[in-house]
């Protein structure tokens, strides 16, 4: 069982947030949700889907996850406003451990400045950021350079999903 | 009178296109909405603001605009999908005419590869992307590179519709 940190605030995607959740907590590993704001409760863009924030940025560190999971949508452009979750971000992707980020979760990655010389995948809108910030980006459903483990959009999940329970399994 | 493209798509952030809207009208220039889909109808953000689309990308040419001003929220990033608005914009900001831009708006110019070189501003969280591009972001509420003139934020609207009035009026 490992404990994954879910970043997460309001206008993700929806399915790209619970298809990977219900995946993972199946196979027995633990999410916390990080928000914004802890005691609050973030909507997903079709507003269908409601989260509850377990831990606010400042509550955390890095010793706390064995892996984050950041969902796209337009969430990662909220949290990369903040501070602290970008610096928190900064510090996950330096320790090494698991970063499972889909759709427009790279620019959350672009702001902490943890992109260059990394292999990645994102949403259409932002391949030129990806490039921009000195990554190298790779049209695939998944793709897995060494600890960033990446996909496209929703048509992706079911690999995202795979990928990312084999590398739970083997760390 | 000028006549003025205005870029827009779903997730418009509705003051930013609102309120320019309003002043460009009242002082007696027509304004040409293009989207995505012509004959469509797309809401802002908060689903208040209607705008009904006169013309879409493949319809259009430099010369049909005076200008062009693209209003923020998450409208840019969904308008840098189509290669066809992105390959227009680019021609557009190298015709030298006027480009106002607003929060959101430079993701667009990104994607455009226009910004290398440039003086610019927007929303916070795309300010590392700026930066990435090759431009020089400033934090003011409205800043004038040659062509390009942009503001950050809906509180910065006033700055961004005097200085664009004038400009206009210079050109």
């Amino acid at each position: 069982m490992k404990t994954i940190g879910v970043l997460i605030t309001d206008m993700f995607e929806d399915l790209e947030y619970s298809k990977p959740a219900e995946a993972f907590k199946k196979a027995g590993h633990k999410l916390v949700h990080v928000g914004l704001k802890n005691n609050s409760v973030v909507k997903g863009k079709k507003e269908k889907t409601k989260v509850s924030i377990d831990r606010s940025f400042d509550e955390i560190s890095v010793d706390d996850f064995d892996a984050i999971f950041i969902p796209g949508g337009y969430s990662p452009d909220k949290l990369r406003v903040d501070d602290t979750a970008v610096q928190f971000v900064k510090d996950f992707v330096d320790s090494g451990k698991p970063v499972f980020s889909i759709c427009h979760a790279p620019q959350l990655l672009i702001t902490a400045q943890v992109l260059k010389g990394r292999k990645i995948t994102g949403w259409k809108s932002i391949i030129q950021d990806i490039k921009n910030a000195g990554a190298e980006f790779i049209d695939k459903e998944v793709v897995v350079d060494k600890n960033l483990i990446s996909s496209r959009s929703p048509d992706d999940i079911p690999a995202f999903i795979k990928t990312s329970l084999d590398i739970l399994k083997k760390s």
